[in-house]
């Protein structure tokens, strides 16, 4: 009699075979789910191994659309990024993924789901964090923290042997000496050789930009007009062509940062879990976005607002990366986070080049600029005679402060 | 009879010459004060044309290294960064240029000093706010806030009027249709044609950094050493060549980002005085550094005593920016924040290349990173088992919250 | 002919008598406004005085019931509270009072506003900081920051002098050796001699509280319930007598505070103008709220929102207290803690006794609190065994940390 | 043959004695350990029993002095206070019990340590984390976590019955309806009847203060002196009576304020594994301290670099509270905290009375309070007109903000 219906995150991949199977021999039904979040995947073939491996069900879901719509297009209005550094691709897929998870869990009546995150990660957290907000009483199995798995499977070799035994098709090209994890927004790097945070990165590990320095030698000048802290529409300034869906202005950006390189970063991260770990990204269109919001942001958002929204802003990347998306403080700051935005609008024009993006200029029907008040040629309503009002106050209070520091030293 | 001393910050330019001269009229004696830090300039014509003009006594003084040393050096340390774009090269020179000018003034027995900075800006507050906390009796005479001097002098036709009636030697070269501020760290330009937001900045506006286009095609690698914080070591990996001076360090890091084109930003900005200015920066060497220290920075610091750091540094570039260096709170952050670099200690190796800095890896003998804890490869120490205990803690709160939506909404 | 019309902010006392004539000579014509928000006050004689003293008209305004609605209950949402101690009953007066007198100014047509606040103070900012954002092209006349006046009217008795030369009423009874300013929230009292901060301040100061000492030798108990993190009703639980409007409410938790002695404090605090002020104040009802809000906040809010919302508290004190609640963050501040309040809901039991208030008990069908998942004496939901993992887990950063340093140690 | 030596957190208590006996079933060798940290405690009887029980080693070790110089003196520097409400009486005294437990266990070779705190509270991780930290090598025996130990004694009955069972003195008094910890700094009150957040404390549950209502009719004036943000001494005015070091000064005011019935507080707090609780507290020293600290060090500490000092009390209530005294981030921020009281130094005078402590005046030598400026009376060096500078450039950045408004919806 099966102990109950698991709904499996799989990729297709050697090690969620393995589990696929495992789970079988454990005595459970097995449903596979792969999103299609915009990583490059036969999908059909993984669909057909799963079954071929006993899938009860199989489940491909394209989320391209909602994970640019409901994940990235927050985080590009919370200016997300974590440790001064990371633009969180791999965190904000994950409740992306975990909730259809636990929709098809829902709906197929599966009290357990599973996935082969392993056990010193972000990702485990960032899945189950999600699958018990959204289904409290869910059961998770996570084999890479049960002892009798992993124990089992210390190396890739165990994982080749048991391949073989039970039938599941082994990888003919030799792994790289790596892992990665891919979808719509970047490609994350780590582990392998990689571990050794002194060591270069190997030419040739970039999958999704090119080299800086086979880049082409002119750049593209973009225009992306915002609505709401958001993009509606990019534009390729010389060519004329124009994007604005979420899907294609997202995927344009990635393509246009791809061809020049841009968003690539190495780096040391803290992780949730409480150790550093050496991590190499690319973010083009992500890291596109990032810049242009900026700039639209503070042209048109009041000086002391944007203080706030920052600091809330680094609270909710911390949130995200750490895996709480659905957590009541995470809904609470992407609330006031996109109350914030409700005036980010218009449009910044910006040229991707070797590596970079530079920003070119930027107009708003809701601008806070005033050319007129700050203009160096004409007076407008300003008095400067006000200033040294200003100045004065502003020093009464340290003043004081030299003063009394002075008295207590003569005292002495 | 005189009534009594200036101390004139003088640049040997049109506007500060008029101010001399001016202040003259007005009955002060004058003592002029121009600060080497960094900028292209002809001091000794300065000195000359000063004299010309009637100074009671002209000072030129070489503040580089100090200004290295005791200003520029603490910003690396807190990772100073304006509203995420401005690495604040203004902003950090005036406390240093306004010290020496005080320190003049109390050895000339001046109870005056004076500036040329305009009623609109930031400058004014940072220098006044300097010469408040050294020196609270001193008073402060500023030309352009000053309505005598500001409605006789209402456009530049009538500074150059009054420079030809009083002998002043005036400028050859037409102005730049914008103006400009430069020092070791930065050239900044703003106002003139740069006032609209939406134009862009002309190609042969920088000085201090190649047009990424014209950089050279391939990259130059860098290795920088810190202890405390601060950069004590730059090599250039290929040629071997070093510096280990804080002027030649900073001096060579500007010279290498100047040739990749490294640093240059486009950006509106929200001034202390209430309005949002337009402002373009090029910030070499500084743009270097600020990645490679925050690279080691993460590298050999604490999670959450950076996480407590962070926010102090985004107080302190605030502080900076609003001219509040010699505040009792921006003394208690750097501090502070130089207590947190006391093991950020390290070599960072990066490339500069086409406008961007690549770092490439690193290594320090106060690393927190440890190799064997985030192997994939190795358990270490950890049991993976923890996780499940962490995460199930971590969802008990928010658990236990969509459990009471859902007892709530039933009960409705 | 008139230099225009001006509303005077009157309260009909010897200072803003003497504005109002003084304005007249001036060449104003005068409008006199005159705010009810709780204060103790003939208002009938204040009419007619300013009347008498040639007001062109005359407005007495019961602003009362949307001070408590609009000011007070947002400051309780927000826990408001300046430097841990005060409950800023004057300040969140001022953008009441400033905001009737200008919707006179418009529909009178009035081009200037007045008040009789001090240069030194935080009133005049609030006052006009308000007025400025309501009405950005008014005029603001502060006859206390003009030389003419302030140098005119150095000390009471030349007050008294001009009073008699004018025929303005002059009081007859002595001044009290301080100032105060009362309104439905506090009385606040300052300056004369409480400016040092040693002396004790006479017991017979206070108006609206009873000395703790003769207060009633057995408490009040009150239930107070709110909705949205706003009472919406009180009662006395022994004598079953409610209120439930929000004029009503607060008025009888004024009755029940001042019964007993609730909310006096003596503070020293500072002033947004850079100075330290001592100031003594009385917020009888504030006081109950505050403490009565927090215990049912803690009890229904998430414990990260509120750690959030926490922050956003203290930030919205500053503004409050600075003057700021006309300006774009404090609007967006509101409008988050607001948001933050939806669930904050449920009934609270006090007591109030000689000087406290105590928490007795909360209900809430909105609470947060699982009194099974608490339990000592059953398991629920919870394995203990989880929290094995979350400890281990959490040390993991410091235990890492701890082993580098002793390795470094070694390594020396 | 000994599995091992375990050093165990004994109170002489039912819960611990069966710890031990149990422990000793198990294996082990057990050192009793029992912190004297100013609970009421029959110390020698704890020692007998420990004996009679089998303890190979017992220690009994008086830790009040350093309890209040090292862990509490730091808090109230730090203005600790948890959720606004709790001063962390038992999480103060954590780390302070665990770090002598782990010195002993280092001497005598232990590779063991063991508590009996419960599973689903705060305490077990205060314990452990210090532990990990200061032993990061330790084996932790948390009885309470053990699936035998807890599914063996699910009640108090099972407890009971073991202990008659195996020659445990079993307490002959009923035990309270809800459980207690006591210490110099509070004794804390939770569970049982308890758990029903809506009940009010029973009149007979505090042990340390008085009933307010049975408190004497007249206050006590006490006179307490600081420096470097701590008391140093304190003096009874009326009574001339004073105390001097940090023990004899707590306990004084612990003796004075048990005495009128302060620091009684009911509340729910959120505890860091994820629940709320509900929990009753009296900390009558420490609520003195907390209101007379915070008084000296508003009228000596500037500003600004108190309300950045209050964010990092914020961060470190919390971390206390989480038992991260021994972390990185903790030390740091002690660090910084005790930098910050460097000049809060002075006299406050204030009155307990009635469960209520009030200030009454102050004087410092290091006061930044400037009478003159302040005054009322006195002009001194400030100059009114400036005030109005101050407040138009604080308004340019809204008028600016609202202009933009009107020009927008005049647009639409």
């Amino acid at each position: 009699m099966s102990k109950g219906t698991v709904v499996l995150a799989y990729s297709g991949g050697l090690d969620t075979s393995c589990i696929l199977v495992w789970l079988k021999e454990e005595g459970y039904d097995v449903i596979t789910y792969l999103a299609n979040i915009g990583q490059v995947e036969d999908f059909d073939a993984a669909k057909k191994k799963a079954e071929s491996l006993g899938a009860k069900k199989v489940f491909i879901e394209d989320l391209r659309a909602e994970f640019v719509e409901e994940f990235i297009w927050p985080s590009v209005q919370a200016s997300a990024i974590y440790e001064d550094r990371y633009l969180l691709g791999t965190s904000v897929a994950r409740p992306c993924i975990a909730r259809r998870q636990i929709q098809i869990a829902r709906q197929e009546g599966a009290q357990y789901v599973s996935h082969g995150a392993t056990g010193k990660g972000n990702d485990q957290i960032r899945f189950e964090l999600t699958c018990y907000a959204l289904y409290p009483e869910v059961q998770i199995i996570a084999p890479w923290r049960i002892p009798e798995f992993y124990n089992r499977f210390v190396g890739r070799k165990d994982l080749m042997e048991y391949a073989e035994k039970h039938g599941i098709p082994v990888p003919v090209t030799p792994k790289a000496p790596w892992s990665m994890d891919a979808n719509l927004m970047h490609i994350s790097y780590e582990s392998g050789i990689l571990e050794n945070p002194k060591s270069h990165a190997p030419a040739d590990l970039y999958l999704m930009t090119k080299n800086p320095e086979d880049a082409p030698n002119s750049p593209d000048v973009l225009e992306i007009e915002f609505k709401k802290g958001v993009p509606i529409k990019v534009t390729h300034v010389k060519e004329g062509k124009s994007k604005d869906t979420p899907l294609d202005i997202f995927s344009y950006l990635n393509e246009m940062g791809g061809r020049h390189g841009v968003g690539r970063i190495d780096i040391v991260e803290n992780r949730f879990i409480g150790m550093k770990s050496r991590g190499i990204y690319e973010t083009p269109g992500g890291t596109i976005l990032y810049h242009a919001h900026l700039d639209i942001e503070t042209f048109t958002m009041d000086r002391e607002v944007r203080r706030i929204k920052q600091g809330l802003g680094v609270k909710f990347a911390e949130m995200l990366y750490n895996g709480f998306w659905y957590s009541p403080e995470c809904e609470f700051v992407r609330h006031c986070i996109d109350k914030s935005q409700e005036s980010v609008e218009g449009k910044v024009q910006l040229s991707v080049f070797k590596g970079q993006v530079y920003i070119l200029g930027r107009e708003s029907p809701k601008s806070l600029y005033n050319e007129e008040l700050v203009s160096m040629d004409v007076q407008g309503d300003y008095d400067p005679c006000d200033a040294s009002g200003f100045i004065k106050i502003n020093a009464v209070r340290f003043v004081s402060f030299i003063k009394s520091m002075f008295k207590k030293n003569n005292n002495n």
